[in-house]
């Protein structure tokens, strides 16, 4: 991995787009997965890279709904796996969540490599793909008879449009991680975390530890609540007041 | 290369983005280069997607520069390499501009590919480093002695803000082409134009049809009016307009 310089001004920005390059070395990610994240690094910029209050109440929502579950389960792709495996597998953890494996540009290969990766974390991950979801013709459609097959609540960080139609359409409730707050999948989720997945998991893990011994009826108050539209304006309103401000500042 | 149909609603988006993914298999592109194309995506989706009036007036603007020249330069990437290597010649031809690999992420394997990518559609391309920039200790201040070391203007398309500074340290205009209007490439570079190379480009090489045979008076006339400060900020009140009008629309 190149060295960084820690007091470079976008040292963070370029740590984890070198994991991520680190994830394609390894197998893990997608090549197309590092367009990807450059598209969420140019969102997180203009948020400001930082956890914004609708975040915050999305992330919160999203634990209680997870919370609520009978059979919640987290989807895990390459970027996810590359830039949180050991968070992701405390969340699942404390949310008492099952880890599946689901990857956009398929193959067998990778699927085992991020399986692996994960199970050096010592996390737990299923990756057996011996079910379909209905409406799908892609590899896409295969999925865990244990997990998204029978899961009431999918969380899906970092996923596509049609990734998240095809869980809705199959009856389940959804929360995505996306800092495009105009994408498909962003409108299209139950709960859209507008955050980077950096600060967005280790946010859920301490929502979680509070929310895990409250009672459900205050979990579906924070539910009920919860406006996923209104979240996603504040967000892109949140955008614009940023761009306003450095509008004025390239004048100077 | 993946078969993206024609219909789909981000058919020339994912063809360019598979432009990119196979430049890096070619040894073209860095791993890298992927991510700066992910964030040049997202930069140009809240823009639009289209040429503005004021990316515009900066291609005339720099195609004026370039005209204006004794010995204009064009720094060739692996993502610029990639994405137009026929117009990139072409614009060289009508500009009289010289040719010039130089790159981010260093390997003589990758200067030579695209040295050859290049020479594949016929053009000629400068790829000696042969010479030394001034203030610079990494490999990017190898250029070459016939190229950027005697250039007195560098058109440096998809750069990054070290390598605008140092040009102009050692005295030289600079051009750059940039999708995002608050990159330190765009507030350092002399001409900021702000719209995808793929439509850049080919605009340039029309503009320059119509500027070669216009007296030098002109030229410096269409450079004197010219404001970068005024482009970038123009460029930022497009995209925040942009929002402000989708943002609306998700509350439907």
């Amino acid at each position: 991995m190149t060295h960084v310089p820690e007091n470079h001004p976008r040292y963070l920005s370029l740590k984890y787009r070198e994991i991520i390059a680190e994830g394609v070395r390894r197998g893990i990610t997608a090549i197309e997965g590092m367009t990807a994240h450059g598209r969420g690094e140019t969102f997180d910029y203009i948020l400001g890279e930082k956890t914004h209050d609708f975040a915050f109440e999305a992330e919160r929502a999203a634990v209680a709904l997870m919370l609520l579950s009978r059979h919640p389960v987290i989807s895990v792709n390459g970027n996810t796996a590359a830039l949180v495996p050991k968070e992701i597998i405390e969340l699942s953890e404390v949310l008492s969540a099952v880890l599946e494996v689901n990857i956009f540009h398929f193959s067998e290969e990778r699927v085992r490599n991020i399986k692996e990766y994960i199970e050096s974390f010592g996390g737990k991950i299923l990756a057996d793909l011996d079910a379909e979801l209905k409406g799908l013709t892609s590899a896409r459609r295969m999925v865990s008879s244990k997990g998204i097959l029978i899961a009431d609540t999918v969380m899906v960080p970092l996923e596509d449009g049609d990734r998240c139609e095809i869980l809705k359409t199959n009856g389940k409730k959804t929360i995505t991680i996306d800092l495009n707050p105009l994408s498909r999948t962003s409108r299209m989720a139950d709960i859209t975390i507008v955050d980077n997945i950096i600060r967005a998991i280790p946010n859920m893990i301490k929502i979680a530890e509070e929310l895990k011994d409250y009672p459900k009826k205050e979990l579906e108050e924070i539910l009920a609540r919860y406006d996923n539209k209104k979240i996603l304006n504040r967000s892109i309103i949140a955008i614009r007041d940023y761009l306003t401000e450095k509008a004025t500042e390239v004048m100077s």
